[in-house]
């Protein structure tokens, strides 16, 4: 089956899934799955894995199901981890500090080549075997390295200067975890936004309404 | 306008985005905004405000705008943000810790009343004024206190048997930033999901489809 053009965003997103999935069965020495038990597993239908398959041209047999770690590399060959784009992050906060430390790029298609902070507390400092560098040898840094994505925590005050010169310095695509909409400002750019405090006010509206249906129905 | 029942988990998870938007206006010392200038600063229809807005009975005066503090109030209200509820966040790793020190929980509706590891490295360190109990402490703990929520910051290995101690402690929701879908074993939980790893993998398929967009049309 030939891989379809326009793919929905809401099949992209659940790729990585998979992705993470297959690779955690494959390190737990799963070398087969059937469609039902991987689909009991992620909590959707079996066709409904089907279907996000066949958009990529299709995998897996009828009545064999499932090899984890051929699908698995296929799934991160569509994600295109192997393209390991070169990235920087910006602001070394606690935020920044822990997605510098805590986040496997690599793993996830990127490499982190540098970190940037305007602290003189923090430049210098190494995270992960990466010197953090001054703020200021953005321009001179991305010149020569050419990084295509920024991971922003910055703060508030100070994404909208960063995320210009960014902009003007060639970067197209941002992992955002500071309060503001970039895409607004650049509608030419792919951001990935991770909002937490949305996610937590989400969850804490999410509790609220399910103690009233309780309250409501008792 | 009566408040609707059945209000789409879209329409909620747009309710942050305004309230954040809205707060830093007030921060910034504007107090009103008329519908267009809202709409275009978020980058979503005046329509599509009202629309969302309606749901919850409908706020603001055609020709006059909304006014930002009262508005950014009652959404605060809808989300639930005054209830403080209760929270405790286990895993005390880089990301726990940023987490911890780094999130405002109180703004965004939350009370954090207990942090848990198992280092002993950890154990008896504090952040931001709370202290690292013994994970083991988890039971008496949650019986005295009665935390409602969880925050997950967990390696994959201990989330199970922590997502089941927790569930049998009486949390009913949490905020997962592990590697695994808690939902799926418990259904009657609320889970809100933090997966770094699948929003960076997002963002490297939208790179990759983007280029090889460019090439074909070049």
């Amino acid at each position: 089956m030939p891989k379809r053009d326009n793919i929905s965003m809401s099949v992209i997103r659940r790729l990585p899934r998979y992705h993470r999935f297959l690779s955690h069965l494959h390190e737990d020495g799963v070398t087969r799955i059937s469609s039902t038990e991987l689909s009991d597993k992620l909590g959707l239908t079996a066709s409904q894995i089907r279907q996000d398959l066949n958009c990529f041209g299709g995998f897996g047999q009828q009545g064999y199901g499932y090899i984890v770690d051929q699908l698995c590399k296929e799934i991160g060959e569509i994600l295109g981890l192997q393209n390991q784009y070169k990235a920087i992050l910006v602001g070394a906060g606690n935020l920044g500090q822990a997605i510098a430390s805590h986040m496997n790029f690599q793993a996830d298609g990127f490499t982190l080549a540098g970190i940037f902070d305007s602290s003189p507390f923090k430049i210098g400092n190494r995270i992960g075997g990466i010197e953090i560098l001054d703020v200021q040898e953005l321009e001179r840094f991305c010149e020569r390295e050419k990084p295509v994505m920024a991971v922003l925590c910055v703060p508030r005050e100070a994404v909208n200067e960063i995320s210009e010169r960014l902009y003007r310095l060639g970067i197209r695509s941002f992992w955002n975890f500071s309060h503001y909409d970039v895409a607004v400002q650049f509608p030419d750019v792919i951001v990935e936004n991770v909002h937490l405090n949305d996610s937590l006010m989400t969850l804490c509206y999410q509790i609220k309404n399910k103690a009233q249906q309780a309250e409501k129905e008792s």
